[in-house]
């Protein structure tokens, strides 16, 4: 298998080369850099590119040659957002501030290596995993545009084919959001299914970790890898990994039929940008065409999630930068971030408590959704990719900050933990992609991505690279 | 069975005579009428008396007669603590303020009614059961003396033979420590265990409910009945009712050979009162000597835990009274308690999170504790019943506030959500009881109980009546 080959397949089937004997870790190591270096001077993906790549991945290959395979991703280069610790690699979550993050590694991070990857470099991210633009990285479809964020470098390393996939994290739509302004599949598995030990916490109730790959394919493999329980994570669920890889091709064949689709009319479809909907309810009648149940429904108490998520998510940060704020180095925080977690202190425990309580009951009134649908589908987001430095939007008549607009529709799933993948389903007039969201019940990541897998078989994606 | 013998006879053994005919639940309840009329004019245990409480009676009694057995419970009078909603009696909580408590039942007065329990009336409470006293009532042993709260009336019920057995609330403290005070035997189950549901809430996450009984058996007969998923109580666990009443008499019979007892030396052994103390030390060398294997250990971490329940159990009752407080319902609130809804207003929510994550790092350390160990056992409270207007007390030569002294051994285990009872273990010089508190690992109720009537084997219990 060609290097420039390898770079457009499925993880698995470069992986199945590399064990084969067809496709050499240091090419496709040297290629990624190659690009990395031609590229990235402009799209400011990377915050740090591994100086031990090569190595990692000769060493990778002289164990390949004895017939040392260490697991499924074995000589597959990746990139891991700068919020995971690393022992080899500088972490700064985004930050300047001069906070010394730990030379360790978590659950995620130590499944990678133990799988076999090789780790390119650290993506750039919004400061703190609190935003959704991730300056100054850009948007490979148009460079005067955001990528999201805040795994915004994940985004944008996959898309313009600086890894095979990023690890991202995801507290309000932060593995989403990017995913769907740079094209790429994200997705965020159900609260607990990913460790989340060595990951700089944001809202610890709400993170999650998880893969933005090019593929459906690609997100359940790194899923199945990534999964389990983690001791030293206390949201980690005692959950065996997932074995999610395996139903993707048979997935794709059965097609939607029997597939229970669920379509919540109310707040996932309220203003927002006419080609997203016409993308969106285009993805929706070819399901029902191939012969899924769409069934429509609402559920009104959606309208006071935004409260309810601002106030568990400030409260949270604030009180992990309890002793950054003490000790005055929130001073060096980029300015909107400063503002968020100086507001976190003004969060009482009654008003976090109130939100809670408004968290389970929604949880309950998703259970009963679920009971009747496998998954529940809309937009991923209101727009695609904004002008780096526009602050608003104007959808439905009404002029909205394009923060609070970017995270309506990805929100909810991290208030109810429940999993959510983000996949292409169409571009807009400027040549930019639109995300289609797929939601399931909980530990159901299965329903998910066989949904995903049903949708990306219609679309035709497309890459900068 | 002649009533006077029966109201000393395990419940159980009652419930028995009941269903043979020989033993009239009208002539039971008429007795505990009698006693109430007689002398809760000076204790003052209720709150309110069932005015069909012979009603109730006769019916049952005619049921019986029949061949109709409702349940367990089958013509047994019981009386409830004053937050648990009742259709057919007035609800107050403890409180003078105008505010409507619904005339609904929650799943414990269902499952009581179902089996076949008579309902004699509502005990009184410390206001909403923030509180260790439950003004103006006494305590039986000394009438000069506090009972204990916030369950204080059913802790008094109990033990001046007002009632079978009576339900209480535990959210610090509040079922052990007017057990404990009044010489009964109180059980909070692990967290989740009983359902809430029809209950005045004081503190979600660490609300629970049990009853107050004059033997183990009795506390194991009505949390069989009490317990079992709730699906009106987001706290409730998904576990399958208990079968604890069947394995007292073996437990008394197979003694400590065997047990393991943890005896944890920091915290709950810090600044108590000699003869408690004494009384405790005994008998932990009685378990010894009966075969048990005693384990001693520290948990240093303890030292913190005053700050997260108070952080914890402030926020979260005054999430619950924060429409009260906007109404200014709460000036007719006690001083004591309004204060401490007003001071739950300062607790933010950056604390309250600190205070979670103190609370998960216990539990971690005492599922290691029970991994190695059936229960851990120690002294219910530090000092036995104060006087009435009794402010402070000087123990180890350091002046403490009775309210401070008296939840300092029971409010770790509300933290955990693990399974804790107290029961008699000794009197005082001037003859009152001392508690002895015996924890276990979540949903190990059995190993609680089992411990406890090994216990109770060793105590020749004292009532007044």
């Amino acid at each position: 298998m060609r290097v420039e080959e390898a770079m457009h397949r499925p993880i698995g089937e470069a992986a199945e080369a590399i064990r084969a004997g067809e496709l050499s870790p240091v090419g496709l190591t040297a290629a990624y850099l190659d690009r990395i270096a031609a590229k990235d001077g402009d799209l400011n993906a990377f915050v740090h590119v591994a100086a031990d790549a090569l190595d990692q991945a000769e060493s990778l290959a002289a164990a390949a040659r004895e017939g040392r395979i260490l697991g499924p991703l074995h000589g597959i280069p990746l990139a891991i957002k700068d919020n995971y610790l690393t022992a080899d690699m500088p972490t700064r979550a985004g930050t300047e501030a001069t906070i010394e993050f730990p030379r360790t590694e978590g659950a995620a991070v130590r499944k990678l290596r133990e799988a076999g990857a090789i780790l390119l470099g650290k993506t750039r991210m919004h400061e703190f995993a609190w935003g959704m633009e991730t300056p100054p990285a850009r948007n490979p479809f148009d460079p005067d545009r955001v990528p999201g964020g805040s795994s915004g470098g994940s985004g944008v390393a996959v898309t313009a084919g600086f890894a095979m996939a990023a690890l991202g994290s995801d507290t309000g739509g932060s593995i989403r959001i990017p995913a769907s302004l740079c094209g790429t599949v994200g997705i965020k598995p159900t609260f607990g299914r990913i460790g989340r030990s060595g990951i700089v916490p944001h809202s610890w109730s709400l993170d999650h970790a998880g893969p933005l790959t090019r593929s459906v394919a690609d997100a359940a493999l790194l899923v199945d890898v990534l999964s389990g329980h983690d001791p030293d994570d206390a949201g980690s669920a005692d959950e065996p990994p997932t074995a999610l890889h395996p139903i993707v091709p048979s997935a794709r064949e059965a097609g939607a039929a029997g597939l229970r689709v669920g379509v919540c009319r109310n707040h996932f479809f309220e203003a927002l940008d006419d080609e997203v909907g016409a993308a969106v309810e285009a993805t929706i009648s070819r399901l029902a065409a191939g012969g899924a149940e769409v069934v429509e429904f609402r559920v009104p108490e959606l309208a006071y999630g935004l409260g309810a998520i601002f106030a568990i998510e400030l409260a949270s940060s604030t009180a992990y930068h309890v002793h950054h704020l003490a000790a005055g180095r929130t001073s060096a925080y980029r300015d909107d971030v400063r503002l968020l977690v100086e507001m976190g202190r003004l969060v009482t425990a009654s008003d976090y408590l109130q939100a809670e309580r408004y968290r389970t009951m929604l949880a309950e009134k998703f259970l009963r959704v679920f009971a009747g649908v496998d998954v529940v589908v809309g937009p991923t987001m209101p727009i695609t990719a904004w002008l780096s430095g526009q602050r608003e939007v104007e959808l439905d008549g009404r002029r909205e900050s394009v923060l609070e607009t970017s995270w309506r529709f990805t929100y909810p799933w991290n208030l109810l933990g429940l999993p959510a993948i983000s996949l292409p389903c169409g571009y807009d007039r400027n040549g930019l992609p639109i995300g289609f969201q797929i939601a399931g019940a909980a530990f159901d990541e299965a329903s998910v991505i066989r949904a995903a897998a049903v949708v990306e078989r219609t679309v035709q994606m497309r890459w900068c690279f």
